[in-house]
């Protein structure tokens, strides 16, 4: 019996399409720059919005009633919720999909338990994995849920709940491995702090750090090849989250020496709880090598928590997408949609929509994106702006012939008087609306 | 003839005192914690928003008419602006000045003549820190201002201009120096972009990191015994600064191996400006090893620019202070007023009344955090959170004898059930309370 | 059997001491310009915060285990809860509490079960008032929570909503009444919307405006005396709340012709969340002359959702507390802590330590303010700024005796030239902290 | 001698081109809805921004060299800016333009002086409107910039600086009816406040409110058909300014009976600062019935001033459009470019690239809004989920045949249950879209 049974499998039907249900953008294999957008794309549906959350607040109670939810023994629960969801992947025609391992299976009231309801659970994902094809983006493990994380996971006060942190994410990324996912996510929500009157800072750092070099050992003990990613975030459920954004994240990664080891998965909603635009994140962490993959979402500009909505801007999500591709697009990463309904969206069919809309931006946007990386009018305009620091004063400067003492003399001795050139933004945000709206 | 015939040298009179041009609470010599007052605060008045700004804002011309601006010879204004400064400074009973180049000194119109102008200038300052015994917090040079720099200056597109920079902290750290600086800072305030659709961040940064590498080297070169101090802001006037936070600044040191050579100047309107606390940012300089000085200020927590209020609140300079001293105190840091009267205060008189209240402030902020650190209650409660690192199981994970398998074994193995334990937050702010109102 | 066991009354033992557990500045029956604080303050303690709310946030479950919580019938369950909240009012020694009626009553499953059990619960609530003495400082309904106020419930696009939120409101009210309540609030947490998209803004003004006549006919109708009070809000849990702040209030009820009417309950942490300072908020209230009643707490200044911590700021407290006392005192409004502990604040202890802080805060924030108000350089200052509007050019013009027309004729024939004076806001602000820090 | 010699009269081109000097979209006589674009559109250039502002911001002096700054007889320089002025707008083939009395005008020493450049200037602008057919779509009067309106222009402290900001409006709102402009704008810059500590907000509102009865008396008196609008911001200058946003405006309005006279000039930059969208800034002045204009820019979403930056996203402004041409077009009103080029772009082509790719932003925004309004999906979503207000009991309850205790016992007697009804977000997101992205 279907979960969905009112929606069939979602089709292409072109930009003249006026069905919420159909494709006007996402060909799958249609190919651009000479790759089919699924591969350009590599769009992943998540687990947690979609099919545990149930639409409550932080004034509210849940307004959803998912046939999929409901009371009953908790592991047949689970089992029914994994059906629905691959029944939902497959007619959405999404190639990916998340977890945590929370989500998938049920706790228990002991390790052991969580251990057999994950292993359980894990076997049932392969098999849908195997049946639909769909593949495991990336695995994670919830270590912020639980009251015993309300002090955070590796930075508690508490050596034992680190060790119960760390048995998650054992668990967690040995299943990712089992079930081929292509990336091992990280996201610290509870490590940071509420007050910095209970907080020793340094002490804190450290155990992260720690727990991060144990997590990339055992990456490689166990011969996972995907990457590992911190999703940085700067507050919310925390007054202070340590993995704030990208830059920080990096001077974190050092600090360790595991700038090699570890990227981040950039999510729009968190960059813009920082303080930066969306596009901001993807080129700084492309700038510090350490991008891998995207959790595409939309905040609220005017509201100042996650809200967690789906991407619905071609213009913002074009130029996310030009910097992505520009820099060789995904390696293992993709575009995964951290993204919920809104609870008044109470229907099943609004899940769809959310997704099938979203999905066509990012189709859309990649379209424009490769047309501006084909004829990239803003690389040329770069190499222009820059073209000084290929000139023999620029050169020199670079390769560390001047101290700052001969740097001035030569600069008085040669006079100089540089002036403002042109930045030309308005020219360039033109050109951008060009592509956009060719 | 005095620039401030109508303000007598100002006192300390005790709390009791009514006059807005006494000290209540800033009693130079007094010891606390076995140290006078100045020396653990090291406070320094600022030359910009003093002496040089006009009262000016984006909607509005200068309402100040201070008998030391002035149209004439520029370098004879120059020299009167100096007089007024170290009078203000003298009769205000501040122990520490700061500076930029082109405060002091005119630019004029070539670098032969800036440098010229500046070293007069500097004579000037050394003659006036001799006559009064007022010490040189630390220099600067402004490569924000001028035109030539609109594109930023290490980090600008033209190496022409990052030339004419390094000229400009060439000449002014030198000064520093001769004048016995205790520190140097660089505040990159048009290191950043205006859009990204311009931008080279790869680039820019390494231009930025070989700048840095220069002055380190350069100090070295000269015997400057000081800090070099790099002040994080997130934005403004740029809309994105490299230097965004402490936490940024981090990162950045440490891609140019120069996380022990460089600290950070921590302005408190800066931190809130970037999503963070003053006491935030403080906290995390020290745990990062990076902590220098400070710019003593306040921001309008409704407005999203920097207004540089004086600050005015002892409930959030006794947390700052006390993160301070808990530490050993400044080096050779100290509280630098970058703080500006308001438009409206366009009296002489208001530039006393401004900084004898924030000077009382950091007086009574220092007294109060004293007691703190003496009965530490919040250190206390801090090991006491802590503690389950002091046992096996924690000491045993720091010191790297677990991998996340054998953790997890061990963690199922106990069948760890750990609970959150309260974080006493209110408790402790009830703590702080109580030393603030004793 | 007492809930809390651990805790005796708290008492005053004045600032030296160190217990948590005692007042250090909050003397009930102490008189503060001839009226014992508890009558200045009119402090209330709130339930949904601190008997119904379970821990829970937006990434985590409840991790408070309250003994009056638990799984049982729901009517014994919310008897207990009664006796646990009144043995904690009695303790705490606060005079005043304050209920939604779903937090005191559980909701049944339809409105007859919701009034019986309400009707209920009502009975127990003023058995415990009269055996405690402990009185209502207002009473609302909470018409949010439920699935069915998704979408709004005065504003919601179906009309049968509006009707059961009146039927609650309607409830509430007469409880209130019952409960010798001083107040009735209308907090309209999801009058507002999520996307303009399905939304017409005029007609769920008009909704609203029906509304809020048929309650003040209903008010007069049975005899209330006390004030109706809107809580202003931005957003949160909507996009846009209606009730903006309160010149938003003070425009919609003129609209509807209820500005005599109803009057604002202005919460701290929904001031800073619009962008206001709590100050502002109060300030303007107050010159709009709809101030009402307070919801004392605070946000965090780099969180942008509403986080309902304790008040702690006494500089924050008296300049509010000042406002509040110069314009003649609270009418039957009050302090309600509409704050909670930390989800980390496990304990029930922590109940304690939150609201006996905050009392202290607002205690000593009182007896500052009120040396202010003895002494009121503030308003002796703004008596002489505005005098001009006391000379015969400021009240002809007040008294409307020029035209546009003659008063520029006058300017001109007068060769008016004024300049500007300083606002002294630097002295001023130092004169705050004499009183403050005396 | 042309002021823009390299620039021709800007084109119509079509969407293939890839000049940005040529319209892509905008052809000013295309019909739209029966109607042209430029009637649509009614775009304006402004004065004061591309004239007057030399390229200064809080940290850096003026970047710009226009040919028509620089030194000289104050009345001569005006002249030649006035021509530069007209040939912009000419080459543009923009219809309006918008100036502040002092940017057209030197301000002199003396009212007598103001007055007599600024009747002066009027003939010189007359003349160029008869020459070139460009309109004046409003003028209005720089009450903020001079340091006599620091504290303010009616709300000042000193009755002498009203009298002299109202001579500036008499004489601005004279000279914008005889140059027959479309609308008189009001913004209170500086009518606000800097602390709440030295400033009665009563006695400033009645100044206030005083000041336009006394604007709406005069414009009557000369017989000014066009509309007076008051422009809203929350603050920059001041901390608060009065006139927040449009609701606030609204209450202030009715507090003096001047809502039937006095309407809204929207800025979205100024909507964003208020913690609004643009969006819900129109949507509410039209549902209020007090929209009347539109200062067409953009903020930066990260950046907490007035950036005032180009309008760029035809995402955003294809839902402001549908708002105003569905509510019926602009009156009198227009789209002001109150935008300016960044600091960097110091050429004068600039201007034009800013400019043009505006303007085609608009075009672009009025078509899609037009086939949104033309098959207007989101009004018939909206008919059909305020349906039920439509059936007996909404109809009884608007009609106030309740009351609150007829209507409770109405709902107790029915039983009522009514359930959350999906809001269809997402769908309604893809229904834009789809009209964005045809």
């Amino acid at each position: 019996m279907p979960y969905f049974p009112a929606v069939d499998k979602i089709r292409y039907e072109g930009p003249a399409s006026e069905s919420p249900l159909a494709f006007r953008h996402y060909e799958a294999d249609q190919q651009v720059l000479g790759k089919p957008m699924r591969e350009h794309l590599r769009m992943a549906a998540c687990y947690w919005h979609t099919f545990v959350w149930p639409g409550a607040d932080m004034f509210g109670v849940g307004t959803f009633q998912r046939p999929w939810h409901g009371t009953g023994n908790p592991l047949e629960l689970a089992i029914g919720k994994a059906e629905a969801a691959f029944e939902f992947f497959s007619k959405l025609g999404i190639d990916y999909y998340s977890f945590h391992d929370t989500d998938v299976a049920p706790e228990g009231s002991s390790l052991k338990e969580y251990q057999h309801n994950f292993a359980h659970m894990v076997d049932h994902l392969e098999r849908h994995q195997q049946d639909t094809g769909i593949q495991l983006l990336w695995g994670t493990a919830n270590c912020f849920s639980n009251p015993r994380y309300a002090a955070g996971a590796a930075s508690n006060p508490d050596p034992e709940v680190f060790a119960y942190a760390a048995t998650q994410v054992y668990n967690a990324l040995n299943a990712t491995l089992r079930l081929k996912g292509a990336n091992y996510v990280l996201w610290g929500g509870r490590e940071g702090y509420e007050t910095l009157l209970n907080t020793d800072l340094k002490r804190e750092r450290e155990q992260l750090g720690r727990f991060m070099r144990m997590v990339v050992e055992h990456k490689h003990a166990i011969g996972f090849k995907g990457d590992l990613l911190i999703e940085p975030k700067p507050q919310e459920p925390t007054k202070h989250q340590y993995d704030y954004d990208s830059a920080t994240v990096f001077g974190f990664l050092q600090q360790f020496g595991l700038e090699a080891e570890i990227k981040v998965n950039i999510e729009a909603n968190h960059a813009t709880l920082a303080g930066h635009s969306f596009h901001h994140e993807i080129a700084t962490a492309l700038s510090l090598g350490i991008f891998g993959s995207i959790d595409a979402n939309r905040g609220d500009p005017q509201n100042g928590w996650d809200t967690d909505q789906f991407p619905n801007s071609v213009e913002e999500m074009t130029l996310a997408t030009y910097e992505i591709i520009k820099a060789g697009g995904f390696r293992s990463g993709g575009f995964n949609f951290d993204a919920k309904v809104r609870r008044q969206s109470v229907d099943e069919v609004d899940l769809f929509h959310g997704h099938v809309a979203a999905m066509d931006v990012l189709a859309l946007a990649l379209k424009r994106a490769a047309a501006m990386v084909e004829n990239d009018r803003l690389q040329q305009f770069k190499e222009q702006r820059y073209a000084g620091w290929q000139q023999p004063l620029g050169q020199k400067v670079l390769a560390g012939e001047f101290t700052l003492q001969t740097l001035a003399e030569h600069a008085v001795a040669q006079d100089l008087h540089p002036r403002a050139v042109s930045g030309r933004q308005e020219m360039l945000e033109g050109v951008v609306n060009r592509f956009i709206y060719p």
